[in-house]
């Protein structure tokens, strides 16, 4: 099986945060990876959903529990656009996973502003992958929202 | 119409926790009222539901939002049986809820031992009510869960 890159999946969550876009949901896409393999794909549905909890993550991380039949991702990897919040860092702790890679920060409500030891002390955090084609995207929704 | 108590609000949560009990789930139950009605009742379902995020207060927010039709709670109170954790402080943040009762302190994953700013500006904190008996029943599965 071909080893699929970081930059793939996070493209995929890239095309996830274009969904959003198009269906007018602030632009936030996330893929979980489970051995090279995407088991969940979402994007941000508070709108749709109108639930303030229906971040791109949440929807994600209960989707490849799901798909797993596992509360625990250990062996998961989360490809987010933009850095969690502290609601979907909190998800991330207690599904325990694996690794979290997310494109652009976010200096307003960002989980690393708060402090860092919201996240697991297993879960390897990386980010800036893809951060200004997501930066890019979130402007673009905001300016369109503005006008 | 009768004005109801924050006392019988957080018995009520005490029901829900209770029935968690009765179904091998970590004891925790939540409700939220609205103008004097209850308008989502929850209890935690991690373990049923194999999704780590399905703690009693997603459940009750998402459920309030959907009762509402609003993913805004500002005029609504939760009452929950335990101090919410990090990512259910996080859900409370975003759906902006007005009030926010807690009965048993959380020492190892209350949000107020991280950071009071993880709450909502103008949401109100109480907590303590029926903290006791609170304590008991997660004291008495956790006890049962040893055996």
């Amino acid at each position: 099986m071909e080893l699929l890159t970081d930059e793939f999946f996070m493209n995929e969550a890239m095309k996830m945060a274009k969904m959003a876009f198009e269906d007018d949901e602030i632009p936030v896409g996330a893929v979980v990876v489970c051995r090279n393999r995407i088991i969940a794909k979402a994007y941000n549905q508070t709108e749709k959903l109108t639930d303030a909890t229906a971040h791109a993550e949440m929807l994600a991380i209960t989707s490849a529990a799901n798909a797993l039949g596992s509360k625990y991702l250990n062996e998961c990897k989360l490809y987010v656009t933009l850095e969690p919040c502290v609601m979907c860092a909190g998800a991330s702790y207690w599904s325990q996973l694996g690794e979290i890679h997310y494109a652009a920060s976010d200096p307003s409500r960002g989980f690393s502003r708060v402090a860092e030891r919201l996240i697991h002390p297993k879960t390897k955090v990386k980010s800036g992958l893809m951060s200004d084609e997501s930066k890019q995207l979130l402007d673009e929704f905001f300016k369109k929202l503005r006008k």
